[in-house]
């Protein structure tokens, strides 16, 4: 049966799962900077994206999704440079590895991964795995620092079950590509909901006009937090009694079982399926090429949570929200440790109003990837036959006056 | 002459200067809590509000604006006690005395100054001053630690003149009482500018069900910073060509002097009141009855960002923005200190889902306070000639769409 | 054969091994505040400590050891509540999980496992198998926040062979008792070392003459990072030819295979052994019963690294050097999250002097404990053949001009 | 009459009271890097020294210390640059105003002054009349934002006075030089003690050979704490009964006027000059020349803790421990304002074993300045005829078992 519980599972990249669409083709893009190509962290020269979606039975929906920089993951061989990054924890009620790291040194040293909240650890060793063995028989640096951040999907899969295996690591990191990149209830998005309807992977980026040239900032964000769905300032609350989901408004994605649809299928009695979701987290990367340092990333980080408060996110203190950004310019911070050095620390680093225009790409990406997380994904129904809805998109088109820009709808 | 120079020249705390109103009385209150009695950070028990608005000639428009809690400040006596405080520093391009003592112990020891940028050190030392002064010939405490924000109205005022004495000082502390608060352009607020408009003080508050009980929870905002003014989602352009204010739209505040009117005056050639205002900044303060510690206030405080966010803030590097929540409960936490024990430290802090609420309040109150600050202020001109011009209340209500509820306009 | 590659096989906590004595019973104790009756962590009441060391073959050298707080494991049950905890970071180059969340909330909810830098994430993983099967059918807990800390092992252990098992955990956690703790060359401290020697797990404790009556602060460190041993301010520096090793002075540990002793073998050629050990860390964790909320504790736990300054570290910017404090106090802090709520805040929080009183403690206690993880360690060959040795006893005792107390040298 | 509240009034820099001498002349000196020529922060090119010393009548034992770069200081004008800073606060309760700023941009942009806690914000002040007058008629920058930071000699000195006026300031700026620096009661130092004894100012400085060819790092404390003096690791308890300072071993400090001498004077009746001294700080300010960035900086500041901690800090939980360090190369950093942009950002930064060199300079260069600061102070009294007894080096050298290598003594 395809996609079912199968590694690297994703929708292809380019086509919006059906009766789904992303904000800029409802015509309902944030912001004033324009996006790159495809509109996605990808654009940004030097970074894929990878997911594998893993789906089991009624109780696993859940995921990986990589962020793979070239610098650190070139063609086979282990990752012979640092890059520099930033991260701005807004509340750290989370897990992330490697956090402690980047905030002294200032640098990743591996690809970014999301998944489940308890599967981090079996994704970070098996991230180390895959590293030692793109390395192949030659000598290991001394140690490594995986970054794997995670959301809670506890309410449409089994945490417990940390069903994520070494295989499903593989699969998202040699998936990983450039170009169009697939969004909703993909890799680690696959259960995780946001601002009252079902959510998971959304992306988007800018162009950014610096002084010295363009650039292009990118952000992907793990949404799975708590809030009213806001859409350029309109709030589109909650149904408070979501019927069946049917045609266009709410697609359905009853994933791996046809007979599991959320649709037809009546409630097990006690099974909770009615309970509220858990307060999730947000974890938010951002990638670009303009040459900055640790502290001006972590900067950049920080604006982030501007795009998410737009949103309509209630900051609530069990979501675990984090921004990480990195920078794939080629010289733009000198490593501190004696082992990875690099040539020659960054020159021409941006400052002033450059550095304002690249914030306000930042909050930009971050508000269209957000809502393009929730646009695209599908209702699900998963563990303990809960079900999280999808936002009905005709909804969303009449309550903010808009109508749909794009012939796909 | 009235109100020139002379500290304490605030408006009284209850009427809206011509042509002028709340956002509340527009219709285009944010949020689902409801406010307090006077919609101001003095509904909290036991906070008092005081301005000294300082201008003279035509080159300073500044001021103070004290916020002080009973606590601290009780009738005729030197500050006994210390409360929890939590700062949480959004952009830290900006000068607050005291910060690194809130961080360590978690706690204020005086009430909180808000001044023009490079006034907080002639500021601070006058509180010292007037805090000495209460105490009579009584012992003074080993020494303490004034707290004391700013933002930079250099825009349209002289701030290498550093204007604020101890007298204005003095003023603004011994008017701060409770009940409606002035705003717009009085104290600290006189010469700031937010959004793309003239701006100053605001404040909000929000009445906040907790399980154990209802409590109130305030925030006061000195807003000074960039963005595009954004009425619940709706973002409201600065006029590419502003005009002579006139009538109802853009209320005036030639300051005074009758003849360094906005209006008729033609600029001076050179005088560079054309310029672009500087980026500014925006401190926030939050205050709450409920039983909160420095940690849990830290976190409330991060969240007024939230609101800012939604207001249209940029969040420029060149903006300190820096928001610091104080509990007036009784026995919220112990201090850490030797010198100035209390008894016991706090039971029944707030938590879950009640901290949840408490943080929707800081969104929603720094959101309305940030509209109040630019919506009751008036155009003014100041330094170098320079103009910042009111936003049109009758274009915010057409472009949002809403008519006034209020027979004020 | 007993010890080799089994969990658990810590020596005996109360028999040094042979040649090797504790600090104490040296005379060489620093400070002033008296110890425990264990002069461990485990002084403080409700702390257990638990090893498993694992030995494999010539190249394996390393462990697990679990700092266990009877309030989060009791019989039979999976963790019911959080504990208030501080963490201090001196440099953050190293892995620690669950570090945010201890930032965030102030507390711990599982046990402070110590163990290799690569093996964090699996050590992680086996601890949530644990703690889920403590719990056995009852429902779990929406997600959990394991605190795993490392050091890098590289010199002694092949850290990329990760072969520490989820029944190493179990063995550690099981065996962890009340009472004397295993020093030196055990659990995580089996293939450490620091200042130039060969070192390991090390542990002491301080009574503490609070005003409201006496308590107890226990440190335990996992020594593994440079510079040059200093005792009671005495460099004690490294031999520049270590020769082979003999006699009480530097006590053998060649665990697992006999003919790998340190002492008669040659070293293979290139097989790296005379490289120097890369720049190591330091994790230590602190516990009190002293009612300290998570804010005190980060200030206790901060003072450590004056107690590691005085033993002579270098501080290397490749050192991750953390310090987590925790309170097992009942009523110490409240917890922020709504799913674990426990009835009250802490009232008597330790404050002024007698928060010194406890920065003392912390100070001599990890000073101490460091010299015990050297002294109690035994010279050990490793991974390509290195050697660590153990620092001289007798050299130490000349070098510093005292005698030993004890009878047991 | 010299040196009595007149502004300037510091010793020449190279000749110490009498009686007193440098650690290093006693052979006393910590470590194994070598000193610069003036074993100061003077060393470091492009860094100069200023003090004011400021004694009025018995109350008044005070001053100010500058720190002045070059860069930021030129001759006739206003500081043009920013130049890189990492501030670590090890214990916050303290003020320094502008450290919000070096946290968020990772520069400085005025001389840092220390001085008595109180005056921090006459002399912050006092600094930008300073600097607004070397620029003369010139336009002003937008902001400025002075460094100042303090402890608390109120032992010593009437805190709530604040005599420290604009003319001090002026005087401690202009006299800034290069060269040996006045070490002792001097400056800030006049009325501050550590560590049981009368302290004050002390600087140190260490020759680093790094890999690209050597440079300098210098460190200058204020030195106010509590503790144990401890001399390379032996301890020297404060005497139980301090009688009259007599000869060499506690030379006398009498400033101003003859009468008031420590020796024979009974003390008032009721004069609380009995008193323990309030719990102190330690303020420290390091400067190199190597290239290094604010990351970078700030965790060479973080390491001057260690060498305090050898020197028997307490770390009491009211001590305000700061370390600020900067760096002198040219383009180390590129700062982040529009305001004042420099060309280029650092290439060729310090990483690796360097950085590690220059951490064990900031730690031996910090434990020698505390020392000196000890050692060159003279006894003292000040406020309510208290008396701080200057530490007999006769003792020191005897209870160290070191002979004094300088014929001065």
């Amino acid at each position: 049966m395809p996609g079912s519980g199968q590694p690297g599972s994703g929708q292809p990249g380019s086509t919006p799962p059906s009766g789904r669409a992303r904000a800029r083709d409802l015509g309902l893009a944030p912001g004033t900077l324009l996006p790159g190509p495809a509109n996605a962290i990808t654009d940004v020269p030097g970074i894929r994206v990878g997911h594998a979606t893993v789906i089991e039975g009624t109780d696993v929906r859940t995921g990986v999704t990589a962020i793979v920089p070239d610098r650190l993951v070139p063609e086979g061989r282990m990752p012979a440079e640092t890059m520099p990054a930033g991260l701005s924890v807004f509340n750290g009620f989370g897990k992330i590895t490697g956090s402690t790291q980047i905030a002294e040194l200032g640098t990743i040293e591996t690809p970014v991964l999301l998944t489940a909240t308890l599967s981090v650890f079996r994704v970070a060793d098996a991230l180390l795995t895959y590293l030692r063995e793109l390395r192949g028989g030659e000598q290991m640096p001394g140690t490594l620092n995986p970054v794997v951040a995670e959301t809670n999907d506890s309410f449409l899969s089994d945490i417990w079950a940390r069903p994520i295996t070494a295989a499903h690591v593989r699969a998202a990191l040699d998936s990983a590509a450039a170009g169009p990149v697939a969004e909703g209830c993909v890799g680690a998005g696959t259960g995780t909901g946001a601002l009252g309807f079902k959510a998971g992977i959304g992306t988007s980026s800018r162009l950014v006009p610096l002084s010295g040239g363009p650039v292009t900032l990118g952000s992907l964000v793990q949404a799975n937090f708590g809030g009213v769905l806001t859409v350029l300032g309109v709030p589109v609350p909650r149904a408070p009694d979501p019927g069946p989901p049917s045609g266009l408004a709410s697609g359905q994605n009853v994933p791996g079982q046809q007979a599991a649809g959320g649709s037809g299928r009546p409630p097990r009695p006690g099974s909770g399926h009615e309970d509220q979701p858990p307060p999730g987290s947000c974890v938010i990367v951002l990638a670009t090429d303009a040459p900055l340092d640790a502290r001006r990333l972590e900067r950049v980080a920080s604006r982030a949570f501007a795009g998410m408060a737009r949103t309509g996110s209630n900051f609530s203190g069990n979501s675990g929200d984090y921004a990480l950004a990195i920078s794939t310019a080629p010289a733009s911070a000198a490593p501190e440790t004696a082992e990875r050095p690099t040539a020659a620390a960054g020159s021409g680093l941006v400052s002033g109003d450059d550095l304002d225009l690249l914030f306000q790409a930042a909050i930009e990406a971050t508000e269209e990837a957000i809502l393009n997380s929730v646009f695209m994904a599908e209702t699900t129904t998963g563990f303990r036959g809960h079900i999280r809805h999808a936002v009905s998109l005709d909804s969303v088109l009449q309550i903010t006056g808009r109508k749909a820009r794009s012939g796909r709808m």
